[in-house]
């Protein structure tokens, strides 16, 4: 059923594409984007810079205002104020990161002891809440109302993403569409907002404001997809999260919607029982990447990914060639072939 | 110490002070509010409506968008912009209330099971970012980037006030100054600004919005102090609320503050040990009371409550007298009688 599909293993003669060519598009203006963050963080209660910066310090590679950058060269803006914007974009999403660290009992984010685990649920609920508002805050200081509708549009798209995530959870039924209209709210929402609020600040015409929109939305599903697949990939380098988290939570992500799929009655029934939590040890996390495997799912993913990553990048391509398209086609090919 | 200070139990012969001209003031706004806040609480996701509707409809009395219709009603204005305002008014606060209950781990809300015991800590916690979301979507729908900024920032005040509270839980020495700090912020700054907003879309000037602000500041303290007094009140009806909760839970309330402050050598040994959670039977509770009673903290805490109740009265004394202005005045007379 999958043997057609060929595998998307880089072949080593070709050099991986890097996130390098976007960093260097934006990093000046990153610069002025983590004053911003570093600066619209503080609190009278130190619990708040505290809890914030453990999380916002913590090595996140903020791809998101990265992608409002990036956007912003890609029109010619000329002006400063997206970066005030980028940093309500970081800090809804690290809001998000906060409450979905509360609702998902996670242990480790990007590598360290989740904030919950240090500071415990009540006040990293409450600091989620302080950076949401204050991305409110930044928005409201720049003044566009249409800037506020996409970003407060989006923000409830979320979290009626994560409640739809929540109730899929521990559900094996749930299908590939159902999980990609799962993942285009709690994930490609935000990054299609980001960009797209590029072309609002640049006064860009409907067209181009919606070009950013889809490169940015079709990104986002394909780094979902690779951040999913890499949870069962057994030759994924650790990427700062605890592989097998998604299994122990009886999350339905695309690896396992394909396992499922294909699998034997036997493995079905293994599934069933895994997805309800009846199957959580290391020895069964090990026999469910075995079956992925046998059915090709990660990579398989990570050829939907490339799907959609194929799609950022035509989406873009109504604009001159130059740097920063140039810069966001290879982010996007990078999203592809992370973990690898 | 408190010897001077005369009691305010009501007496039987005047008429206790009612919510009801403030009801009546406001009865046909608040039915466009609710269809407001019953259409946009609505979502694709059926657990959303379900879990918000629990609280929604579960008899609250929507105090605060009350205090946008009265204010409007006070300074005579004839638009109806105020009605989606006030809606996410009640959504920032139901958001609130979904958040604390996580936060406090509570079992009863209003009388029923908390959200957080039918629904889950994890689902709680994002339908309350959904409302927020949604809450500042109709915000933007309005347009007036005075509101926005209005309300964005009372938003991240109470998000610090909360954790504010939270850092001084189960600490004796918190003072009275610190407390009225942290009820300013977690309570008063929502009502300030929900009264606020009414001179703003009715396009008041500076001392008219600037008495609004002040009118509602001062009514949440009194209504969070006498809150805070009722969980301690012997007499006290029964608000919906488990007495005793602030007790177990070790919150810093004016009642226990008070009681320390005047308590003898031995009480004080009692209150730290109970603040710090050793001390948490239904019997300790019994003699945290009695001692309460001894200090007369509740009637003091009733009396400051008094105090603030007349600065709002006197807040608003700079508009005509007349229906409106007495309904709200008598709402703040309410708000210190409660519980009675």
């Amino acid at each position: 059923m999958s043997a057609d599909i060929i595998p998307l293993k880089r072949r080593d003669e070709e050099p991986a594409p890097t996130l390098e060519p976007m960093l260097q598009l934006t990093a000046s203006g990153m610069n002025s984007v983590n004053s911003v963050i570093l600066d619209r963080m503080q609190s009278e209660i130190p619990l708040i810079p505290a809890l914030a910066g453990h999380l916002i310090s913590g090595g996140g590679k903020r791809l998101r205002p990265m992608l409002t950058l990036a956007g912003a060269e890609l029109v010619g803006y000329q002006g400063t104020r997206h970066h005030k914007l980028a940093a309500a974009v970081e800090f809804i999403h690290t809001a998000t990161l906060l409450h979905d660290d509360v609702v998902d009992g996670s242990e480790m984010r990007r590598g360290k002891a989740a904030a919950n685990i240090i500071y415990g649920n009540p006040a990293t609920v409450l600091v989620g809440d302080f950076l949401f508002s204050r991305a409110f805050e930044l928005m409201t200081e720049d003044g566009s109302l249409k800037v506020l509708k996409i970003l407060s549009n989006a923000s409830a798209v979320i979290a009626e993403g994560e409640v739809a995530q929540l109730s899929a959870q521990r559900k094996i039924e749930t299908s590939e569409d159902r999980y990609l209209e799962i993942i285009g709210a709690k994930t490609a929402a935000l990054f299609a907002a980001a960009s797209r609020i590029a072309a609002v600040v640049a006064e860009c015409d409907d067209r181009q404001e919606r070009a950013l929109d889809d490169y940015g939305r079709n990104l986002g599903v394909a780094f979902q997809l690779v951040d999913d697949a890499i949870d069962y990939d057994s030759d994924a380098a650790q990427m700062g999260k605890d592989q097998g988290d998604d299994f122990r939570e009886g999350k339905m992500t695309l690896p396992v919607i394909l396992a499922y799929a294909r699998g034997s009655e036997e493995e079905r029934s293994f599934w069933k029982a895994a997805i309800m939590g009846h199957r959580s040890s290391d020895q069964d996390l090990a026999h469910a990447i075995a079956l992925i495997g046998r059915h090709n799912a990660v990579e398989d993913t990570r050829a939907r990914a490339r799907h959609f990553a194929q799609r950022a990048i035509d989406a873009i391509s109504i604009f001159p060639d130059g740097k920063a398209r140039q810069a966001m086609a290879e982010a996007a090919m990078f999203a592809v072939a992370r973990g690898y």
